[in-house]
């Protein structure tokens, strides 16, 4: 159990857990979001063009901070600074 | 106890955690909206088409969600750096 | 507690908990939108083929989060890339 | 504590964890959709071949939930590779 | 605390807390269906053949998760092949 | 704290964790079915024959996941085997 | 810490909670049944008797889930087999 | 830590966690009835005799929940036979 | 840690717990009636002394349950039989 | 960690707790009775007194609990029985 | 870790989450009656003063319990009797 | 691990949960009373004196909770009489 | 493990937690007043001037909460009094 | 485990939940304000422009408290004092 690894479990377990509960809160609102546009081009086909641009522009909001997670996922899995710190210590 | 076993202990549960946990927000939203999607064809049938191609969307953007927490799963059991390192350093 | 053991136990309980709480989102969101493809069709028969068509694909749409769980559940306990390594490993 | 009883350990812990919490999704998802369906067979009595053929499909996909739990439990129990490992070993 | 009194413990609390949680979700999910099909009767009782026949097969279907967890609380506590091998182990 | 302690221990939690958790849904389910009940006949009073027998059936369905756990409580408190393999080692 | 204060903490601890978890359950889902017979009452005054008939069977059926947790708490204070054996193990 | 503190302790805390968590569902549930009862009196004055009538039994009924926690709590202070026991051996 | 400060320890927080937890529901399920009390009065004013009597007997009966709860915080801190008991024997 | 502090530590803790989780209950309650009084106070007017006196006479119900709750607080801060027999030990 | 830092301890830790958790409450309870007098007075603009009068009585009862765990929250931090005892023995 | 460390964690910890508990309850009531105020006004535009004013009074009633919350923060981090009395006990 | 990084792994973790669980409240509070405002736009388009102005004064007012947990994190990372002194006591 | 591994820990667990936890708060508060924007649109297609405004300076708003959370886990990855001290240290 020497620094290394204990930085390594860490980097995995956070990194699962971080884009698993940041998956929860985008896909619930979108759904919302998508269900009230499908709602709205339903009750107003005529507005079909300005429901869609705004709902993708929505989306893409929302989809943000799914992409927050994500971003941060990756950098702890591969551009981890206190691992890299580490490495190159052990390496050194 | 060595740094295989915990680094590879902790990829196995981040990894069951991270699509388990993310599975059950893309899930329900796709699921309230296509609930929604069949709601709004048996009200506005003549919209099938334009609901059909936005639904897709939609699912395709909740889907996305949960295609990180599959990629990260992913990334964490065949792909994972760290692993890889105490691998190669084990067997250097 | 030898490293076969800590990294077999970690899977086996990776796998109960990943289907585990896998089902419970798309169980959910399936049981939605089946609920409203019977409420739409009644409201509106004469739609019943497309809107049966948009239930299937949303359905597979969902079943797709519970198949990623079940996938992951199988990788962990027959195709455990960590296990084969300490297999490997104890047996050469 | 030996790796055997550990191992054993976490597969019977696992397997009454993961059909518990795995039939809770199905059982409530089912409900929903076959309150619906008597719902709707009440409000359109014209249509309850087509609403009990798609309520029977629906039940289907979403039992396949339950039973992906149902199959992990059995294979933790009388098929666990991990178990298989332990009991050739300590028999070889 | 040697290994057969661990299994034990583990199959003992893994049986209670299997079919203590499974016993949740069939009876909130029954409860909503029988619920409705008393609705559904009072609202439109010609079709009460056709709605309790419906209800029956839909019961049988959430009933079964249900037995799922019952079946493997018999096992746990009656069939258990890891109880089993300890047994003819420390019998042998 | 020898083996008998423990698995009198462990099964005195279970027993008791097992009935308190699974009384909670049946009882909820049953209050929602009864109250439907008493709606359905305020509201159709020609049908009480037929919904007191509807919901005399469900109930019956409903409680049975509550006699599940009973059942499983009894067993583990009057008829474990666990206890009986102990019991009968420790007075052999 | 010998044998019989662990069975008899145990004891204490689980006749506890198994009543207190029990009572939620019960109390909610015959609160909901009184509400709506109240709500049949002022709705259809002719029909009070069937109500209040079928009420007190509702009620009852539902009490039984209580009386079950109420019974297993009973048992494990002044019926437990596990506290009978120790007890008569220690003063034997 | 001797037996005598340790049942001392186990009774003190499962006597306040009994009634204090079983003092939630049975308020909440008879909130809901009185809530119904005056809407109901509001609703129909002339029945306001059936309905207080039906309210008390109801109550009753629902209080008795509360009354079976209250009464696990009372013997868990001034009747526990485990106490008792160990009172008896200490004083012995 | 002796036992006198283990039990006055266990007092103090069984007691905390016990008023902390029990006093939530009351107080939900009182504002529940007191909030249909006063729509009950506006809808129907002729009426306002019938809702009144049975509004307060209903909040007696509600408050009963916060009254154990706090029955059993002064017991616990004021007529403790466990307290007593080491007291008399710590000064003895 | 003598007896002194023990005490003091729990009784701290516990009436933190205790008017922290007391104080969600009744206000909630307090905030729904409120709502509801100037809801009917706005749909009929002239009973603004009737309606006033019912509501203060109901909160001063509800605050009871909480203050349940504040007096144990209080009892546990400055007329601690256990604290002060551990005090009067230590001091004597 | 000595008598004084355990107790400045408890009492930093209980402080916060009293203050912490207790907020929660009236907050809520303030935000639903004040949207529902801004709505009472938007639909019955001539009840203006009436409304506002019983709408602050009424908040200001809810804002009580915030100060009551406000007061505790002081109490613990300022003028805790614990605190006090030891730091008067610490520097007798 | 010495005193001063011990209370500069626990005040930390406390700081950070203290405001980050309090400000969710704050924020939904002010959301809630923010969302009524707009559809009021959308509902009796002449009223918007009246209903802005009642509104902001309401808001810094609600506020206030989140100001306790801030106070004990900053309280613990730059005014914490505990970390004060340490300080000068460790630099005297 | 000495006092400096007990200090800086407390501050770490309590700002993580401060800012992650303070965003949760104020997001949801925003988005239901902006949700309101848009609806009272469609509702009442003469006055969207004073919804707009009205609106931006409560996000204003919710995201102070927001902006406290903000703040308070800042702090804990870049102007901890307690890391101040530590550091300065380290480098002493 | 020295101070540099786990003050690496700490940042690496705490920037995981933190963006974890808080993209789930604006994730659905977004979903609702978009949700409800299309919902106004379909009403009132004439103030598309005023409510397209509003919901993208709303959306700022909400997207604001994912920022902050968002900035955080990037001070903690990669300019987090607390590391820069304890490497400047480890390097001096």
């Amino acid at each position: 159990m020497d620094n290394t690894s204990l930085i390594a479990m860490a980097s995995i377990i956070s990194a699962g857990l971080c884009i698993g509960l940041g998956a929860i809160g985008p896909a619930l609102g979108e759904g919302r979001a998508v269900a009230q546009a499908l709602s709205s081009i339903a009750q107003q086909p005529d507005e079909t063009n300005t429901i869609t641009r705004t709902l993708f522009v929505g989306l893409a909001m929302i989809e943000s901070t799914a992409i927050y997670c994500f971003v941060v996922t990756m950098i702890l899995l591969f551009a981890n600074p206190f691992w890299n710190y580490v490495i190159s210590k052990a390496g050194g």
